[in-house]
């Protein structure tokens, strides 16, 4: 009996903020399984900002990108059994049929399945913490930013996904961790539940007003989500030899770039500070160190060192709108939608 | 019989385009040569970007900043005899009497005066090609941008003193190099004299649209003088893991900083494209590999493989206007002015 395959499709450009009839509903039947091929059933799917900054660079038409956790259920490929469970680029789909082999990733290039680690206590933390998410705070931490202990890391969008992990880990090196945060609630939850050392709502503090009180020796590392004013003001506040680790940029993502967008300048501050910035995808960790970094952040989660918070989503029909809340801001940790 | 000495004093903060009211022509009597003091007589004078840059940052008052070469004419210091030439921080005065160990860098901390090396040919290129800026160039190339042979490299103020010798050491290291600068005398020196493989007017072309045909496969380095507009354009270009040695910042150093200077927003680039950027002051590798990079620098212009273009004026009194001059983009290669 033929199997019916629910997806979304990526209808239009992001022009602004991504509104639900950029997406379309569509349904239809899924193909036979061929040789080498897998039917791989969605569990849970991955709504990230990246997707945001992606969508305005692929073209529209087919169904919309993204990772999910998906569970055999049934194989023609000897590398994948029934009832394995996988992280791969299946799409905003609820079920797939393919070569696992020849999966295209968003980033370019081909970007093979991989079985979550027996190690993830959690399946949707095979998407989050000790996934995607986990792996983008990790190296961007350890490999980037490289904090010491005693220095001081700030972290921009610090109750997102990615921040709050960053800054856990940069903790588990025994830094001093400020993070910056839009709402009293997201502040609250980074001191009481992530020991972040302070945290701070930048809708109601300057960042250049908080870092001297919070930071008077200045700042070594910044984990940089947000670009713009933020980036600014933390590069002012920086020490010699600085490090940044540049992993999103959310005050501009719905920027309209038919024009120059404006950001204060902070060059001179480069210059005179030698500060060293680098922007990342953690893809570029791909291979046995990204195994290591899941397995290490796993091991961090089922120690209780870092908290794997997340906002779930229940219902394949919600994808959209769980994506539209997350670029707002109403998520506290990692989004993942389960189907 | 007391010897007079002619300086001059740092008398206002910059504000916009230095003027020469900014300083003040003092003369008075040296001290005589105390124990462990030198006296160090000004040959040549050197007047670099970066004063414009440390002027906002410095309280005036004193006699205004800046390297020399000087020859020894008294000495109670064991480490310096009659006749030694030297490069030091002994700033816009005709002589200096003081104790070498102690003098202060206007980067910050000590920095002792060192011996012109012998292979260095012209006593100028000891402040130029062969010194400072020469290093500025090379440091910043070799250790920040690290072009591989075939890569496409892009300077800008390419005709300046550190533009001009670091894309001539890039065409050394068997890269493909790509100048702006702002005039075509100076675009046409670049490429008949300096070896670049394209120059470019900006103020004649875009500098995307330059890029487009001269950098078909893409930028991979970029030795950033200039800042601002510029600098979003040739990150625009580049490759995947570009590197952005971050040298200068000539766009904005007149800048009213009273408010944020606002410049094209690059940050999204930077993370999609992994480049990575980092400011630099030349100072950070003083000690034994400084003086190594001024040995291989005056290897290089032995050899006829850097030409070592210098702009230079006559006369103590002339300093401020060669400043003001340099500044401006008057001159091509090295500015400094002979005593």
């Amino acid at each position: 009996m033929p199997v019916k395959n629910q997806k979304w499709i990526y209808n239009s450009t992001f022009s602004g903020a991504p509104k639900p009839s950029d997406f379309k509903f569509v349904e239809d039947q899924l193909p036979e399984v061929g040789e080498n091929e897998v039917h791989f059933k969605a569990v849970a799917i991955s709504v990230d900002p990246y997707m945001r900054v992606l969508g305005s660079v692929i073209p529209p038409g087919g169904v919309m990108f993204g990772a999910q956790v998906a569970k055999v259920v049934k194989s023609r490929n000897p590398k994948w059994k029934v009832g394995d469970a996988a992280v791969g680029y299946f799409g905003w789909q609820t079920n797939w049929v393919g070569v696992p082999e020849d999966i295209q990733s968003p980033f370019g290039g081909i970007e093979e399945p991989y079985e979550v680690p027996q190690v993830v206590s959690n399946v949707t933390h095979a998407l989050g913490a000790a996934g995607l998410t986990g792996n983008s705070a990790y190296f961007g931490m350890m490999e980037l930013c490289c904090p010491k202990p005693g220095e001081t890391v700030v972290v921009s969008g610090a109750a997102g996904a990615v921040g709050s992990l960053a800054g856990q880990i940069a903790k588990i090196q025994g830094a001093r961790v400020i993070g910056f945060a839009g709402s009293d609630a997201k502040v609250d939850w980074l001191v009481s539940e992530c020991g972040f050392d302070k945290a701070f709502n930048y809708k109601k503090i300057s960042v250049v007003e908080a870092l001297k009180t919070a930071a008077p020796k200045g700042v070594d590392c910044y984990f940089d989500n947000v670009g713009g004013q933020m980036t600014a003001d933390v590069i002012s506040c920086m020490n010699s030899y600085g490090r940044v680790a540049v992993c999103g940029s959310i005050a501009n993502y719905n920027a309209d770039r038919s024009k120059p967008v404006l950001v204060p300048d902070y060059h001179l501050n480069v210059i005179i500070k030698q500060i060293k910035m680098e922007g990342f995808l953690a893809q570029r960790w791909l291979g046995p160190k990204w195994i290591q970094g899941i397995h290490q952040l796993a091991e961090w989660i089922n120690q209780g060192k870092i908290v794997p918070r997340e906002t779930v989503t229940n219902g394949f029909l919600n994808i959209p709108s769980a994506f539209i809340a997350m670029l707002k801001g109403d998520n506290i940790g990692k989004a993942v939608v389960t189907v």
